[in-house]
């Protein structure tokens, strides 16, 4: 791709070209941010005023039933389930991904108790490291998490392992793991799996099903446009749904949440993995941000990442090489997920500058500045004029204001 | 009070009469549900409009800080405490009630290590038995729920209770328990005690710091009116915040959550005991409706919420005794929350009717009427009507319809 003019023509004839036009994007600003807190999309303004006005305002406390609330978890799990290769029945939105890292993890410890280690890699998002080390922590050191490289993980999952938790993509790197060959070295040693999907959902097709993953969870505010703090899920395959508990023994997975007994017995199928009430609004955002998805072909939007992460990493590494700017994670794009991160010298001063001048990334300490490509509404021009500001700024040395230096310390 | 009459007189003169204007409630209703799903006052509409189109719209990934979305939280957890009497830094609005009990009491048993016992009433709301239960579960069974009837609390305070677990207001009975009382014995018997503030926070005044609370919990749907599943709270007292660790290790609540560090490292003060990513959305629409609050005096509130439970409780008596309608919980006033259930044969089919001549009330299982006094917006001719209502039903056998009265076996 060698030229502007050859980038508009990918625009034209992306066959995801119309999907752009379902989002609400600030005139003038080149997002590539959508790996962090994804757009607005059209329509969901619209459903939360409908939601506050017509249903809590209007029908109140009957709306539980009426507008089936109660059930929007469960409903909204069924639309995230096509997204990520998964059945029916198998996915719920709920809580956080701290939260629900904790269930899964506390439940699957318990399907296997003779052993002790928790394996994880060093490219995990960090609060999925946290959760484990709260829970091991918890348990009185009874168990381990032990940390390896994120190309050591393969080989580090041995019979003693209990449980693997991983993060397909990585945040940083966008290093992409084999789902299936892990999942199935993990099955091969009697281990279970964890896969965290919060750079993968909405980012490239994930086939939980066809992976035999065990249990998974995700974020809908990145690549899913669900809001800011919008609802996490999880997923928990058919056949352990009714085998597990996890040690948060919510109202909302119990079997009978309105008989109001004194003792809990877990619900059957993937309801049992909730646990306390959940915010409606943020479910009614999410549930209209879903609808941008209805006609999109996962794989049409993975064609277009990869293609724009190559013409991304080509023009930065020409234009921007000679400035120390450096590609992180894999050269391979069929190994990436659909960010790209590079290290760059004064990274922090340099993203701002980038900021200023309207293209919107973000930077990771101590170096690294990131970029998502969010293909339903990222354009190949985006990309390109993108790293030509990139480069702008470097020759120009427009990162250079005493503020930004500054802030780098405390960052 | 004997007549209608002087009901509107009472509104006329009642010093909280402005506050009903700063609701949006159905021309025509009666609204006896605000303990379970307030209404919704007026300004949260257009408060989640901006925080849509302006912040997160406009502004994007960027409003985490330039719209302190990041430190929304903590800045309602400091709203919330001036109505609960705790000072400012000691509360934070976070997750669900159901995830903050397991934090605190997680934290609470490490600080007593020694004891095995967490007391509980049989009128705490089941979610907070069930989450005790996981818990225990999950520690293995080396710790035990051990429940007494809400009059045998005190007793049952001895030196080998580790934590007290217990909601103030009791969500069926309406009694109340005594605070300052409770948590003196518990700390001199060296326990701990969780106060669950579900139906008191907004119902009557609270004063936690007074009672030396240690921990309390609570939601923000009910008389606070943050909307459905609006994000619950926790409080901790000062002086223990910074020497406890829940067992949720949140980057929330890292010391440097930007670091991405792959080490916990707690942060200190209240936000210690945030756990994932929180709901923007739903932290906007809370944050608007506690404006209703800035003004209100909690005694003025506590002062109409027991004329109007006392006018209600005569007027049902007088009315349905006959009808076998009878009193639920304490008759003394000042013992109970601001809600108001009666046993009632045909209870689920008689509130039927009622939703159907517009008094929404609610039902517990297996034969209670349950009605919610909110006295921002409750009227005292509000009150009387909806006794006479209710009179007229029973006399009129218009609860007699098939569909309610089958309805009744599957609830």
């Amino acid at each position: 791709m060698s030229t502007r003019e050859a980038c508009l023509g990918l625009d034209r004839d992306d066959p995801l070209r119309s999907c752009r036009d379902r989002f609400i994007i600030p005139e003038g600003t080149i997002y590539l941010d959508g790996n962090s807190l994804g757009v607005l999309p059209r329509g969901v303004a619209e459903r939360l005023a409908t939601t506050v006005k017509d249903e809590w305002a209007h029908s109140l406390i009957t709306s539980w039933n009426d507008h089936s609330w109660f059930d929007l978890p469960r409903r909204i799990g069924d639309r995230l389930a096509k997204l990520i290769g998964a059945p029916a029945g198998t996915v719920v939105a709920c809580d956080t991904i701290s939260i629900n890292v904790f269930k899964l993890l506390g439940a699957a410890l318990r399907l296997r108790p003779d052993r002790r280690i928790v394996l994880s890699d060093t490219g995990n998002f960090p609060t999925d490291l946290y959760m484990a080390q709260g829970l091991i922590d918890f348990l009185g050191q009874s168990h381990r998490l032990k940390l390896v490289e994120p190309e050591d993980v393969e080989d580090a999952i041995t019979e003693e392992i209990a449980v693997v938790l991983l993060t397909e993509v990585d945040y940083r790197t966008s290093r992409l793991h084999d789902m299936k060959a892990l999942t199935r070295k993990a099955h091969d040693r009697g281990a279970l799996v964890i896969w965290d999907l919060a750079h993968s959902a909405g980012a490239l097709p994930v086939n939980l099903e066809g992976c035999e993953a065990d249990f998974a969870v995700g974020c809908t505010y990145k690549y899913l446009n669900g809001g800011p703090g919008a609802p996490a899920f999880l997923y928990v395959r058919k056949d352990l749904q009714d085998r597990i508990v996890s040690p948060l023994f919510g109202w909302w997975s119990h079997a009978r949440p309105f008989a109001f007994d004194l003792d809990y017995r877990p619900a059957e199928g993937i309801i049992r993995q909730q646990c306390g009430t959940q915010a409606i609004l943020a479910m009614a955002a999410l549930d209209a941000a879903l609808d941008v998805w209805d006609d999109v072909d996962m794989h049409e939007v993975r064609a277009k990442s990869l293609a724009q992460s190559e013409l991304f990493i080509t023009r930065v590494e020409t234009l921007c090489g000679k400035h120390g700017v450096k590609l992180v994670g894999p050269r391979d794009m069929t190994r990436r997920g659909s960010h790209v991160s590079f290290t760059c010298p004064q990274g922090y001063a340099v993203m701002q500058a980038l900021i200023a001048d309207k293209v919107i990334g973000d930077f990771r300490a101590p170096d690294m500045i990131r970029f998502g490509l969010t293909p339903l509404y990222t354009r190949f021009v985006d990309v390109w004029d993108a790293a030509g500001r990139l480069h702008a700024i470097l020759e120009e040395r427009g990162w250079n204001r005493p503020e930004w230096l500054e802030q780098k310390a405390v960052t």
